[in-house]
């Protein structure tokens, strides 16, 4: 019996084959907050960078994603049965159990589809990446579809200014493939957990009983912020988690043509493009237009500037989430 | 620019060091269920194999989690700080962020550790030991925490006899080192994910807003499964994914020496033993004292089978999950 089995593989062949978002249609201004909430458009457009998001009404996580993969597979050309691995990564989904990811792979008929959500906060689409390159790696998955998907509406809370104004809904994703002769490549990445500031940042709690029997549903909480401990950490460990990533890609920062970092708060990206003495041009951002849309916001801005063509075939990219957790993590690709 | 690196791994030399499991202390029985719902001990009994299951009071899934990290470390030796990944696999985590990994991280303060959750249901333990073998094949990291933990009383409705009868707590896990000179491997997997069936078997639903402005949070609600339906898939998917992970593997049904089966229903396992045509001695079940613990169920038997010496070093084990998605998953493991 041959329990050792070694083969020959390629780590890094995998190319970005499309990529799509979706956003739910309606759109709330901070002014709209203004009503519900002690602030203004003047001051979370200061803070924040954010004039809009869009919040979805009636359409749960695995529709705003479901959405996402019917495009993904349209643009593609790809047959649903073609597809090995689907990953969902949300913080939002529309249950415990099926996961997200599953609903997906049943609408879209994607039967030969392995299917699963990765829970990881605003982190999750590059942990997903970094998971679906180890199984394109080694495990004969050839297509392979990420998503990032979140209705976090569903749990903030409207009466508190202090989260209550950061966040949005959207989904987006990008269909990878394990293509020995292409150009494109997964270069080097970097994840790191910070489970010690753990409080920082949470959403989604549900207690367990107090005592047997109760009865259920529960209800679960909205959003909790340390905001200033979530910008110190940001502004520190995303630097930090970029410079490792470039390094083990064997590349230096000023190689690297686009950084697509989590939109969480347009003064932290302009922290990190100071600590990391680049032009602050190669960080594009949208988050006037969408919030913190967690997992949903790289793929969104990745998918809004391959569309625009500013991002072209061979250039390298920066992939950074970082949040709840604590978590960051960087992809290095070359497009 | 070296963009295309090749390196020679051992998919295979992944051994498992020690196993772990947890349970929190209040046992509900049939007749304590009796008290609350139109059921009966032998009605239970009959059909499901259970008698008892233990219901956490006041603990909640990463406190679980935490206990089995704390004696898989105490048991193993290892410091905190040589893990490099964990993974907890949950359907009922403590937050919808921070992840239930990264709770646990933080605890044990295995500060290197990259940390997410994986949301597979019942499948959810031995998805997760795909990923870790995916990890450790082809990124260097060595050292691996897997964990299956569960709250699952957080999301049963105390009043629906045909899914609160069947559920209970707890919590296991395993560490996983890559020994290059190990007789121990991870032989062979097969994964699948039926998402047409996404409806089949669903808990912890929440609700988009109906229309922008509501107030959170949400109820979210409880299980609710079509038990005919999911009889159905488990007794024939699940001996096809056992087949096809036993061929994988090279090996033929006969030289597994012991069948780790999901503890969903003694009466599914008895049919999964028949249908493979093998003695139902080698499908050990600890469904009775603990019901279904969905993620946990499967580490928590291999963890009493080894503690029992039943399971010795060299022997061939299937692991083996199914339920919500929904999925199925085998692990062909040397131990």
């Amino acid at each position: 019996m041959s329990v050792h089995k070694t083969r020959r593989i390629d780590l890094a062949a995998i190319k970005i084959i499309t990529s799509s978002h979706y956003l739910p249609k309606h759109q709330v201004s901070n002014d709209d907050l203004s009503h519900l909430m002690d602030t203004s458009d003047e001051w979370i457009k200061t803070r924040t960078g954010i004039e809009h998001r869009r919040i979805s009404e009636g359409e749960n996580t695995s529709d705003l994603c479901t959405a996402v993969a019917v495009e993904l597979l349209k643009k593609s050309g790809w047959s649903p049965e073609s597809i090995d691995l689907i990953i969902v990564a949300t913080m939002s989904p529309d249950y415990y159990t099926p996961a997200t990811a599953a609903i997906v792979q049943g609408k879209i008929k994607a039967k030969q589809a392995v299917a699963f959500d990765l829970s990881a906060a605003c982190s999750g689409f590059i942990y997903s990446l970094v998971v679906a390159q180890s199984f394109m790696g080694n495990m004969n998955y050839r297509r392979v579809m990420i998503i990032g998907g979140e209705v976090l509406s569903k749990v903030i809370n409207w009466h508190d200014r202090t989260s209550a104004v950061l966040f949005g809904d959207g989904a987006a994703g990008v269909l990878l493939e394990n293509e020995q002769d292409s150009t494109s490549s997964f270069l080097g990445n970097h994840l790191q957990t910070f489970g010690d500031l753990a409080a920082s940042l949470q959403a989604g709690k549900t207690l367990p009983l107090a005592s047997f029997p109760a009865y259920s549903p529960h209800n679960y909480g909205a959003f909790e912020m340390a905001g200033r401990d979530v910008y110190t950490f940001a502004t520190h460990r995303v630097p930090e988690s970029i410079i490792a990533a470039v390094k083990k890609s064997n590349l230096q920062l000023n190689q690297v043509d686009w950084f697509i970092v989590h939109q969480a708060n347009s003064r932290i990206i302009k922290q990190i493009a100071k600590r990391l003495q680049q032009p602050l041009e190669k960080f594009p951002m949208n988050i006037a237009a969408y919030g913190n849309t967690s997992a949903a916001s790289v793929p969104i801005l990745l998918d809004e500037l391959i569309d625009k063509k500013k991002i072209e075939r061979g250039q390298i990219l920066a992939l950074t989430g970082f949040g709840g957790g604590l978590t960051v993590g960087t992809q290095i690709i070359k497009y």
